[in-house]
């Protein structure tokens, strides 16, 4: 299970601590997709400190604890529910338990900090959002291709400092390599992936409200097939969607699982920001058959062309402020509604999509 | 007028001549959009001889008479019509009158070359299609982003060739560059120039019907808007569209008139072809912030990563085709079907877009 897959993605930043060591505790619960990694990484340079973790699955435990040396394996969920001392529970149990995972920390009252996508129905969501109303807790979500893709928080910044004029569209992709071999059984389940929409398009929603600036957008179409792994039948290997943002942004998203294994990477994964003086393409992980260095980030507007290479040069600072925002109980990281609705519309187009296959 | 407008598109290939000089004759009647330049250069290199040229506008007539020498300025359409000796006529008139001059060339006993879009309603492609019934004609339309530019060709011998494996989705846009001090009058006036899905969009349903081989789409959903320029309330800059073709594949096309300044080309038109066993990115005009070259075409299958400029290597097929079907009465260019259903789901897709703005 390498890097490859991207079910390791799990980029290494620079230490940027926003607290002292010691005072941010992180317990971890359910390591069912390997983005835990990536999870702990950043809340670690940012000054996190992990020091429980459990699974049921002992090996997968030791694992992340050889990763993670600051993390005693607990002998049961609760033991890390329960814990005084630790501030926020992290999870990247299977997709469809991770809401009722955050309902337990947040009841245990911790924030909670979730993998991708956080819930695999709507009524999970609701569940979510009405557990934060009555606790005040925080639950964040790990929207690994924006947060945690430097070319993408560099966007946003070339995008809010006026690089391309007013934005005019978003389009984006994320396809994958399927690496069916190395996957669990639960990834070919779709009661508990929740569909190629919601596992992988919730990234791609969360990045169109995000650039854009919208606080809701509309699902105008969307699609959904199994096209060519009929021996999966549980699969989506392919879904799109077009969305229009309540501030009449017209999107467009698209997921597969057709990553060649060709590629230097584990999927090309592009976005598209087009301004009305210019626009701006995110290579993300690779400038295919250039260079495998990722985030590159190409602007072209009144002043010509360029492609940057922004890697190790922008940092990751989501992490430093989610600490800072269960320290403080502040809303910096990322708006908690913005948060549940990202994922909500991609449910939304998983739940309407047109099966084509 | 320059080429960076992208309205006076003519590439220049290598001369294949597949007739002998004054075996195959066109006369031109319509010098509205560029395009005709293109047009003419291919039927040229490809054997044909420019004879009579016709416009109301005097100007216009005589700037293309001295790009193709052999054109003798007629005094009236109907000389153009009525010479006995031309077998095509070829147009690039204003969007919605292309289709009356079809008819006129048809019922004239001649072979007919439409800039695109060919038609703008409905009733046209009808006329059309039956006025080809009736007369055995032929009626080939000039969709330019395909049948001239050599990564475009390209594409379509490596799909046949297996390099991606089995089709499973098609994704392309063609933003252009307004130049609003440019244009014509016409150019921002619906009823004539159709709409941009109709316009610029029928490029790219034509490669979705030729790349995935398909012989008919559903239109899943479109948008059109006016998002930026309201100083031209009959323009609209944004559109796009996804089509489901008959044969399964999902599909996406994205227009707008939003190439910024600094661009070294008139619009970074985009193709992904993706297959289950590598994709294809063609970057048709430029490889932005990369090189000015056009036609590059990038191959990732498990052979890995290839980067290919084909300009000046792969030609156009389709102007010798085209003039072979005239002299022998054979479909070897481009199926007249496939030629009507492209414009047809254009304009499908136009008339049931959600409008944005």
């Amino acid at each position: 299970m390498g890097r490859m897959d991207g079910q390791n993605y799990a980029p290494k930043g620079k230490p940027a601590p926003v607290c002292t060591q010691g005072e941010f505790l992180v317990g971890v619960i359910g390591l069912d997709h390997g983005h835990i990694y990536g999870m702990c990484n950043g809340l670690t340079e940012a000054g996190a400190v992990v020091t429980r973790v459990w699974d049921e699955d002992g090996a997968k435990a030791k694992a992340f604890a050889e990763a993670f040396p600051s993390a005693v394996i607990a002998g049961s969920k609760e033991e890390v529910l329960t814990d005084p001392a630790i501030h926020l529970i992290a999870s990247a149990a299977i997709a469809n338990e991770r809401g009722s995972i955050g309902l337990e920390a947040l009841d245990a009252g911790k924030d909670y900090f979730s993998d991708k996508p956080p819930f695999t129905t709507l009524e999970q969501v609701a569940e979510a959002r009405k557990k934060v109303a009555e606790t005040g807790l925080k639950w964040f979500v790990y929207y690994s291709e924006r947060i945690h893709v430097e070319a993408a928080v560099w966007a946003g910044e070339l995008l809010k400092g006026g690089a391309i004029g007013e934005l005019v569209s978003l389009r984006g992709w994320g396809p994958h390599r399927l690496s069916a071999e190395k996957r669990p059984a639960w990834f070919f389940e779709k009661e508990r992936y929740g569909g190629i929409i919601t596992d992988i398009g919730s990234h791609q929603v969360e990045q169109m409200l995000y650039f854009s600036g919208a606080s809701d957008a509309t699902v105008v179409s969307s699609r959904v097939g199994n096209l060519k792994h009929p021996e999966y039948p549980g699969l989506e290997d392919y879904g799109d969607a077009c969305l229009t943002t309540d501030n009449g942004i017209p999107c467009y998203l698209c997921l597969d699982w057709f990553t060649p294994d060709g590629l230097g990477t584990w999927g090309d994964g592009r976005f598209f920001l087009i301004g009305t003086k210019g626009y701006i393409e995110l290579r993300k992980y690779i400038d295919v058959a250039a260079s495998n260095e990722s985030d590159n980030v190409i602007v072209v507007n009144d002043d010509g062309e360029q492609h940057f290479k922004v890697n190790g040069t922008v940092g990751f600072p989501y992490f430093g402020r989610l600490i800072r925002d269960c320290l403080d109980r502040s809303e910096t990281a990322m708006g908690q509604e913005h948060t549940f609705r990202a994922i909500e519309i991609a449910i939304e187009a998983q739940m309407r999509a047109e099966r084509i296959r």
